[in-house]
């Protein structure tokens, strides 16, 4: 595997890349990696004939009190890691490198990144299209894998890529999840035991709407208040939001007809979990 | 010269061409080409092996306010113009095409976007950024050629590559101006007689800055007000904004050391010109 640190070097190897019928596949993680990422990672050595997976913790899109410098890094063992996966490119950028003097240009994806995260994470989408712009432009991959755990990011990039016609293919894989059914998530090593065992309520809770709606439950303010009611119950979790949404267009919806994304963010101590279910009436 | 409407069918004549050697000039336009468009046109015939110009009038760097709907269109006169010219592709697709249902993705460059006329066009330059993101992902260009009439815009482009790391170089190419000076611009066929003989204070203007600093003068405001003089001299024009300012970050100076660009945005009854000079101490 190789390691490419510097932007131009990685340009030059995906010029070179750029032949008829043969395709590049990124996979952009912020890297502390888990099952999660190599699940991606598994999907992209099958969709293309390079696979590249980008490391970089992406300061834009933390808001200044988030937790950018606590964030969980261990390039050592990534490596090790992607080493065993048979990843061509591991493409691990300096912040400096993305982010030169004078830097000021930002995407913004408007309706999308307000809603759900976007109204508690002031500046979050607007710095992961941005990073997202630029790995594009530096990998110029055809395709490009996003955890759905991560559902309202993938919408946004999804919408980013038809607005601003990059030919790249978006694809979405599946959330991994732990055996009590928590979302992988690196942040998940900001838990000790005991928020460990309150941060399975998240999935809980989800699966429980999934059975509500299953016995002909409709109501929207019903399946989100038995959802809270699930978590409340577990010790130190602090409700951030949860939405009925429609799964496109991530607005706000009443009652359930065909699919609605359930979504929600939810403090357990320090860490901000988040994960989401689609549901079908 | 083939003329292509579609988003897509253009990608897949761009996709076609990335060959390695191969480079794809680009001359973005709003059409109703001039001498100043078609001089961009020859320029990039000599700088790569294929040339695709593109004629779109952009809606979303115009202000609800202004000459969106008024500004001229005579496509049958342009492809004749570029048929002459060599041109490989006119790329000219619809709003409908480039802002499809739902489009919500927006470019801000955001220091440079908002100093001389982005303080006057609210939200111009962020259509501007854009319309050149999506061209630039379209048709693919490993140079773009730019006016520097447009002088803030093309600094504005040049940031934008450089900042979310578009494999484009950008070139600009200097003002092709009438016999008196009056630098071309498809919104001259706003004037009547008599204002386009006011307008041609602009460039008369411009030549006094230089003769002032050739004789010595380094004091901003004294420079500016010897171009507005020169201006309010003609009738029917008005001043909308003259500034002396560093030409890479644009922001204004008071005294010239090195280089400054004078900058100015006067209107001539309907029609707003704009005109700039390098003046170098």
């Amino acid at each position: 595997m190789r390691v490419i640190e510097h932007i131009q070097e990685m340009q030059i190897w995906s010029e070179a890349e750029q032949q008829p019928g043969k395709r590049i596949v990124l996979v952009p993680t912020m890297g502390f990696l888990h099952e999660g990422h190599l699940s991606l990672v598994r999907d992209g050595r099958k969709r293309g004939d390079r696979l590249v997976v980008s490391i970089f913790v992406n300061p834009t899109q933390f808001a200044p009190q988030e937790d950018f410098a606590a964030y969980p890094r261990d390039l050592k063992r990534d490596l090790e890691l992607l080493e065993r996966e048979g990843v061509d490119v591991l493409f691990h950028p300096s912040a400096d490198d993305m982010y030169p003097q004078g830097f000021q240009t930002y995407l913004e994806v408007e309706k999308l990144g307000l809603l759900l995260c976007g109204g508690f994470r002031s500046g979050h989408f607007r710095g992961v299209a941005t990073v997202v712009a630029k790995l594009f432009n530096i990998v110029r991959p055809h395709v490009a894998i996003f955890g759905e755990k991560d559902y309202q990011q993938l919408q946004i990039i999804r919408r980013l890529v038809r607005d601003l016609d990059f030919a790249v293919e978006v694809l979405g894989h599946p959330t991994v999840r732990e055996k009590d059914g928590l979302a992988l998530s690196s942040r998940n090593s900001y838990l000790d035991p005991g928020e460990r065992k309150a941060a399975s309520s998240l999935y809980r809770s989800l699966k429980q709407a999934e059975g509500l709606v299953r016995q002909g439950e409709r109501d929207g303010s019903r399946i989100v208040q038995a959802v809270r009611a699930e978590i409340d119950k577990a010790t130190a979790t602090r409700v951030e939001y949860i939405r009925l949404c429609d799964p496109s267009s991530l607005e706000d919806i009443g009652n359930i007809e065909g699919e609605a994304l359930l979504a929600l963010a939810v403090w357990v101590d320090k860490a901000r979990l988040i994960d989401n279910v689609l549901l079908r009436a």
